[in-house]
């Protein structure tokens, strides 16, 4: 970017209230530059911001921030956000260890309402905030803004149907960017295209229109009658929509490109009684040519070249892997079923996903369903995997319980994320599943450390583990584990001769963990990794070698509270272990943005940080 | 009853097939008596069962079960789909031990599809049961039986989402008693009291349905094109339907007591290509007075006399006291609001609900968004409260991490019916609770073995402790404790001399815990209680008294796998701990079941036990 003009001064929304036309689009226009030279520097989310960059100055002209709430769904088309509220001079740090975050962070703006990254919150959270503002008698507003993917999610309908024909004062603005994460599936994607393929209602250029847009809004009483007015014409036309029959009013579809348009809907919005949906129609990475023709690819990308819009091949990963694995499994296996909750390309099933269109099932984001519907193929029959990342796998908990677990029949997790993702920060690490998972009965969790053992696992879990089981696997690719290893193709691995000290471990720590035993070993420190590769059950073989040790240092990449490690130290001590015992896993509390390797280190799992504790611990 | 005339004779559907009009209303009164009769002695859902008889009758005459699934959501609308699927002789035995459940079992029965006790489940599982049908290419159906209650879950919507459209063979009937277990909520039920007030469509008797009601049904081709005009006309009256925007089409009100058009409309529901919702308009209760009339008493009932309608009153419960509590708190703090997931009964809200209409909140079966909703409330400087079963809890586990830990705001999770429920069975028991909000950070847990220990619990989630803050408590009442405990007021507190022997547990074994430590004193072996208040944190003094004692016994109604026990160990045994350690938990597995009582003993948790086991362990 050659100079910038307006955002080194622009410290507030405020500071933009009183920009005219030319001066708008100017600012959008450096907004959409800072965007696109930020991450194709930092990685992350494109598309979705370049599609939001004037509903964003649209939102910041017409309400009152912080008085009035916004409240970002997901978060991911926050920057321009950022932006608008004094967050300039670090935008540069955006997704860095100690950086601005790439979501929703109240401890870095008042402006950032909840901290954000799970989807199909925004109407709830805003609705509370509502209601809390009538009990106290204010007049703020506030504003959930939510994409069309996030309206697949379940979550959005209890929100409207507890919101619907309430009293409050909220505002729903309905992104509508004609595409989710993967491409948009479900009713509701079709229902919405089919309401944007209509006339649109605000450009509507008819006599009728015109002599209403004549009327001057001088009051809210006056406005509503209007508004009532355009609303029966509008019904002439398009009939009732859904959301009118949930008792939200709705207007639109609007051009959200067009901030004077916007505007002028927002303040009509404004002076409705009760909630109201704007339907903004917006264009995923508008203004960058490679975002606007590959959306998905510029959805959440890494660092890439803005001439030509070349990036970084992630390379072999474990997510890849799954993927190819499933192809040829399912080629083997006609009732091999794969279900994605509106990740096909995150989770490695482009391929599958066209292969085998007829066994492959995008949800939306809806990860309770995906489960339940999982329960419901594995009745009729077939195998059921859900491929889903860790985080968001939060979300079935009582599906996998009682739609899982309980029903006595096979059903297949394919957790990826697992343990730390790094940039995406504290709503994205998958540090909880195998303390939640561990909680549920008849479930059986695999946590490989390489590729070749993900496949004996998925192997086992479509073929002889019973009912529910998971097998998970970090972001990106393995790690380097020693040459000389052997696998034993047990639910367990040493490496090592045995001694005294066992390093316990699994996934990915493996690798640092043979590294440290190497560095002890050279200090004269005898120890032996034992690496699980089920880790629930734990195979009573390995809690033997475990009881005959003196020193136990377990290192584990997920929340200490029902991990493993407490497991294994609950069972050593019941059988009467008297030796010493160490945990270092993931302490109380939400781990925020780093990138991998740091955060490895950080909490103590990289391969000097293993050798030290056990060098001072023996 | 005097005599059964049919029930005794009736193994399977097949058997009712052919039925005529008057021996179908025989068997219905006789069905009516039963299901009367047993419930007044058992226990169980009245209304909602009595509601679904002529209903049951119709699915099973039209539908070919068990080569047809039905799917029927909850499960608690299913006794007369037991009697009629051979399960008569047995049905004396409902919820009791070893008996028949009060919901769906395949255990017991082909007919019953899936395990069944939550909410709005069916239409996921029975779309997964005929996608399965699809890929193997039989024309079998899926049959969801679903509540207008349930309607108000997201899942339901995620489900209809990714049905709708599709070609699948799903046929979802509506079964609209105009009441969930609580009043019903929400936009859903007001737009279904919309529709239900509309002309009948079925029964509408105006020349051009006469002249189509007499085409005769003699195959699918001309049967869809019935349907297609009357879906015209139809339109013509009552515009689009939500479910039609959906993609799922939609034929109702039909009168669901009346079994000839019932059959009738699911006829033509089957004839149709791609899912059909059926929209059965009931009343809840029906054939019995008291249970018409007070259709949320009746819904789950104990014992009663059958011609009075009374029933015996629980007495004082934990869940009577916090609803007392709240009135009273709420009278001193106007920031405190209540939450309800359609349960203000059985969570004891009535009273507040109408003391305190606008600071309560019931937002439909929508646990999850009730959640959400409350991180809404708190942000706006409100204190809110979800009052929550344990069961229904793990529906929103991932808000509670994500809406609920994260934002560092203040929420009270009231969780009643932790430990076991008993009656209800391995659906319904609250064993999860502990382990699942103990992996999340910044969540305390309080779980009081009295009255007066819930009451310090609430003050301190209100106004000492941080973010997160859950209560919880079983269902019933408090158990006996001894005249001569003095509670400490802290967080944990000890009965008995300090000894080399140490019983640890929490809630509802303490009571008979302290009876085991006198047993145990009475054979000379001494024994100290050390009961914690607040189980997690556990206050560090309380690990200390546990890591001086040399045998430690540990008892918890809870699952194992993440319990406090298994906490408390790995926290011992890493300081160094020698001892002894037995924890007694509940094992991966689901409860069957039983009464409370039954189960303590099974478990080892009455006082017999916890002595025999100590007793045996020193």
């Amino acid at each position: 970017m050659d100079k910038i003009k307006y955002l080194d001064k622009i410290n507030s929304p405020s500071d933009i209230k009183n920009f005219n036309d030319s001066q708008l689009a100017e600012l959008a226009q450096e907004i959409r530059e800072v965007l696109i030279e930020t991450v194709s520097q930092n990685g992350g989310h494109l598309a979705s911001n370049l599609g939001a960059v004037e509903l964003t100055l649209a939102i910041h002209r017409s309400f009152d921030s912080p008085k009035d709430k916004i409240v970002w769904d997901v978060g991911h088309q926050i920057y321009t956000h950022k932006l608008l509220t004094g967050r300039y001079e670090q935008f540069h740090t955006l997704r860095k260890k100690d950086g601005l975050s790439g979501f929703s962070r109240p401890d870095e703006s008042e402006h950032d309402t909840f901290y954000s990254g799970h989807s199909s919150v925004s109407i709830s959270s805003a609705y509370g905030l509502s209601c809390a503002n009538s009990i106290k008698g204010n007049q703020h507003y506030s504003v959930a803004v939510i994409g069309d993917g996030s309206l697949t999610g379940g979550l959005v309908y209890e929100a409207l149907n507890n919101a619907g024909r309430s009293k409050s004062k909220l505002i729903i603005i309905l992104n509508d960017n004609e595409m989710s994460i993967s491409e948009n599936v479900g009713s509701m994607a079709r229902y919405l295209a089919i309401t944007r393929s209509k006339k649109r209602y605000v450009t509507m250029k008819d006599k009728l229109e015109r002599a209403l847009s004549m009327i001057p809004f001088v009051g809210k009483k006056l406005a509503d009658s209007v508004f009532r007015l355009k609303t029966k014409i509008k019904n002439l036309i398009y009939k009732s929509t859904m959301f009118e029959d949930m008792g939200i009013r709705y207007m639109g579809p609007i051009d959200g490109h067009n901030i004077e348009q916007m505007c002028e809907a927002i303040e009509t919005a404004k002076s409705v009684k009760g909630p109201v949906l704007l339907h903004v129609s917006t264009v995923k990475g508008k203004g960058y040519d490679y975002a606007e023709k590959s959306p998905s690819v510029f959805h959440g990308i890494s660092k890439f070249d803005i001439d030509t819009g070349e990036y970084k091949n992630s390379g072999v990963t474990f997510g890849g892997e799954f993927g190819e694995l499933m192809c040829k499994m399912a080629s083997q296996d006609k009732r091999i079923c794969l279900i994605t909750a509106a990740m096909s390309l995150g989770t490695g099933l482009e391929k599958f996903s066209k292969d085998y269109s007829n066994r492959f099932f995008d949800v939306g984001i809806a990860e309770e369903h995906a489960v339940t519907f999982a329960s419901g193929l594995s009745k009729g029959g077939m195998l059921p995997v859900f491929a889903v990342y860790s985080t968001f796998l939060q979300r079935c908990y009582d599906q996998i319980i009682h739609d899982g677990a309980l029903q006595n029949q096979r059903m297949v997790l394919a957790i990826d994320r697992a343990g730390f993702v790094g940039d995406d920060g504290e709503t994205h690490n998958g540090l909880y599943d195998v303390s939640f998972l561990g909680s549920i009965p008849n479930v059986t969790i695999y946590s490989p450390s390489t590729y070749d053992e993900m496949k004996i696992a998925f192997g086992n879990a479509f073929y002889r583990d019973s009912d529910v089981v998971a097998v998970r696997y970090p972001r990106g690719g393995e790690y380097e584990i020693p040459e000389d290893f052997e696998p034993s193709l047990k639910t367990y691995d040493l490496y090592g001769e045995m001694s005294d000290t066992l390093i316990v471990t699994y996934g990915r720590i493996f690798g640092p963990a043979c590294k440290a035993q190497k560095q002890l070993k050279d200090k004269g420190i005898s120890a032996c990794v034992l690496k699980l590769n089920r880790i629930r059950p734990i195979d009573p073989e390995a809690i033997e070698i475990a009881a005959r040790s003196k020193n136990i240092f377990f290192f584990e990449e997920g929340v200490r509270s029902g991990s493993v490690g407490e497991k294994l130290a609950a069972t050593l001590l019941q059988k009467g272990y008297k030796g010493s015992y160490s945990l270092t896993a993931v302490d109380d509390c939400f781990v925020k943005q780093s990138s991998v390797p740091q955060l490895m280190k950080q909490y103590g799992f990289d391969a000097d940080s293993i050798a030290e504790k056990v060098h001072r611990g023996v």
